[in-house]
């Protein structure tokens, strides 16, 4: 009685469309380890979150550079930070382009963290690859498929942030382009999607339960970004501290200095979801208490995440 | 140019619509707190998370009393139980009725712990209240506004869920309800809302931003179901311990002792979701650690979550 | 690999979950054909759609007289209007009550009408059965089960409005209540969903895909309404076409009179979405032609919809 | 109390987000008339809805002529398929590219329809112009800026896909980074949006609201995809009448003739939501009957439409 409907795939389908990063084609990751996904020293998927923070977009080479320093000494692992910026409008701030990337390169140098920054234009994929250490592919490019392929030739890490809509399969999918291009060195990032709660509240709806259901999928890393996925400073702790005890393998956090300082100025974008350094530095505490602790005691945080994937959940 | 669109309410709108239970119209909990709801010698809203938990549904008093005993021993506040069952097929289990009822009052004796169990029938409340410390309106009755009406005139403190569509609006003009009898005995519960993920990897999208936005515009206690809000039982306790990162005033948990024991039987409703007293107890210990050690930190757990509704957020 | 997530029906379940109503369970409806329901001297079902129009609230009996006059001579077949209103706040006009459905028993005794009004407390079935000609379960109550139940007990024919997040299983289950009960006589209604769009252009989302879906799954007629799926006058021309265009069996219109006449006043309820009684008339006149044209000209619509039903799409 | 949300946009921001596009800034369209784009000797925004025809993906020339061949006789005004096709999997079959383009360019000039076909890569915009008629921005390209931008100054009209989670305005916003680059000949797409009933019974949820809307806010074209809005060939008539009663300036359909003749195979992608060039035949009948009846008649169906956009609605 039912009649077929175009275009379906369901979890079922991934061995087929993504032989490359799934679990179920990997017996080797049948253990429930991740697959480690290295950036400079930095490394994705050993247990350790790792805490990436900086500006939504770069401003100024004196400003990066202070944040940089600031996010180095809350604990940070990794900047981040960005040089072309897709905005909903043309006529909203674009970012500082080639100038940017060179200031991120300055303060990635500096600070000796590693940087990661968005690519949108695949023309741009070897100037990035250049000056970042992580290419960031954003969530409006999520299928952006001939950037998904180029980044993955580049070689570099990339950093695959989930659409608004997507579905796991389909994100996956976008993976699998990266992937099948010979480039493993692929970190996915939850930011919050799309749903009828739409702007009452919240900038988007933070989908945690998205965080094991990647981890039982694929042996990829896969990470948090709470700035977006609340839009609210006020929240990015709270949402931070849940993102991690729900298994993420790490957090992409928005900061900014403004409102400090005689010329702090309000950043150009996403202004009300950039928490403060000092708010970065407790969410930092957080997660090294929270993992040593874990260690020490046995925890379940650590084993169960272990067995969580271990066990295809 | 733009034309007016019917039936628009933002929270702008709350005044008006909710002067009983907002906090724009009750500068008396301008400092943050909450208001605090007694269910027996249990207090929600205090700061220390509540922990209740059960079985989907009452099946039988042996089974009843054994789970009691089980999630008193895993240190449950209090116990959940269906006698009257909500299902989407009318040939699914319907609950025991005032047989469920009967057998919930014994293992709430036995236990000393309280016991909520939901009435979905206006006619029903009185014999419920009758049996039930806490009555659950469910979030297929949330905008039963009759039901509604004569929960709040029960007097019986009342957990009120959230609908599966809710706007936050919504949801506090439903609680509204049951404040203008003169019942401001009310604990809000988030349980997953209906997203485009619809069952993709996870039973619902558990909304975690709703709860500092509750707690922002409300003084009544939020908590959480994180098991409805995942449908899977390998990930309540990540759940849970988000939620409480996330500042929920407590949790509602299925449990079931399955598996267990040489006649352990599958429940007869939501079997996948519910998980054992083993991990009811690993939820138990971690939100005692966190609150004490929260205190004895002065940890921004305790003051941040005071903070965010001093100020309103 | 993937673990079972508790909760999930798809409309495979459907034989099981509602015998009573599923084609799939029922072979002599395998030619396509849908049951007919009738309430007074209207049939549903017949391939010919129906028009039932009429204000959001009854106000006042002289509004309600006026209004019912102006849509009998506009073409409509039936009577809509609420006595008890369903309101997100219990300080907006909850409408007349026992004197709003004496009123609407006076508006179709005088035009001869039948009149369909919403029920929602469970009470209160037996009152309005004895002045409705038809039970109209609001979108609100969908899934308010012991309603359902006392409905299907009334005998009266029933109109059951899909839940604004409800899937069609969740649906068609709650139809299954109303039928379970002996009660055949049972008319869907679309009215739109909530989706991400959530108010910036609408009030809700027109699901026309539904209509024949449920077609395909039910021999149960099913009808739309344009107003509340719309939210904006302007639209609900449109919109109506649309729904008749897709195999709608019937519109439900809210219309009133304001800004017309010395004394016509705005609407207590969703006054932005209400059309003209001259509006109503040229959709009447629109879907008259449609259909007449449709069989003199041996015209796909009618046959299309019916080969539709038959192959069961 | 309520705190800011980061990168909330609505329509009152149009003035200031869309200059180029929005009616709100255009006096000159204040009559309601649309900006009539050309592409050939097609028109859109006339008032007489262009149909577009052709299969999901050009899969060999012989069969693509003989498509073209039966999409002409049918009563198309344009041609459409796919050489680079998007797909969730990098294993999924990807068109036939420069080939691709040749039997488009081939096809086109045989029946003298124009073609439209769809640029993902912005590398590639250069040959697609030297090809196609029209450049398709796809709704997975709708936020790729780069790619907007280049559609953009390459001159060539552009339909423009909305994304499956797009609000109307970052929809608008996209055709505005096309339009700030001195290209006005854009038609926007709806193709039906991702939701909670996500694959229940339908593939997306077609958002005819929308239509309406977007005539309110800007004075180019609309049309809609009723094959991806549907996913079910059986219901692609309906949806097509829909459309164009709801005011769709056109509608882009799939159409294969799978089934037909000793040698004819399934479509290698989407093949469930292609009709038959004999269902085309029965809808471009229905377009062409409705539209000159409304003329003869003074039908509300073109006043209407025109009086919804004079007063901005």
């Amino acid at each position: 009685m039912s009649q077929k409907i175009a275009g379906q795939v369901t979890l079922e389908d991934l061995s087929r469309m993504c032989p490359t990063i799934s679990r179920r084609t990997h017996p080797e990751f049948a253990d429930g380890c991740a697959f480690e996904v290295e950036v400079g020293a930095v490394r994705f998927g050993t247990g350790v979150p790792v805490m990436i923070a900086g500006p939504c977009a770069v401003e100024s080479e004196r400003r990066m550079i202070e944040l940089a320093l600031s996010v180095k000494a809350a604990g940070a692992d990794m900047l981040r930070g960005g040089a072309f910026k897709p905005r909903t409008s043309p006529h909203d701030f674009q970012g500082l382009g080639l100038e940017g990337l060179k200031i991120l390169r300055a303060a990635s140098d500096l600070t000796g963290l590693p940087v990661v920054t968005e690519v949108m234009d695949v023309r741009l994929v070897e100037l990035v690859s250049q000056y970042a250490d992580m290419l960031q592919i954003g969530s409006r490019s999520m299928q952006n498929y001939p950037l998904l392929v180029e980044a993955g030739r580049s070689g570099k890490p990339v950093l695959l942030k989930r659409g608004m809509a997507a579905s796991l399969c389909e994100w996956l999918g976008a993976a699998e382009y990266i992937a099948s291009e010979g480039n493993l060195n692929i970190v996915l990032c939850e930011r919050g999607i799309k749903t009828h709660t739409a702007g009452e509240y919240s900038r988007y709806t933070l989908d945690l339960n998205v965080v094991p259901a990647v981890q039982a999928e694929t042996f990829l890393p896969v990470i948090v970004d709470p700035s977006h996925a609340t839009g609210m400073a006020s929240r990015v702790e709270q949402a931070s501290r849940a993102a991690i005890e729900f298994g993420s393998d790490g957090l992409l956090i928005e900061v900014s200095t403004w409102g400090r300082g005689p010329d702090a100025q309000r950043p150009l974008c996403d202004a009300d979801q950039a928490i403060t350094p000092e708010t970065l530095r407790r969410i930092v505490e957080f997660v090294r208490e929270r993992k040593s602790g874990a260690q020490s005691r046995n925890d379940p945080m650590t084993s169960l995440a272990r067995h969580a994937r271990a066990s295809g959940r």
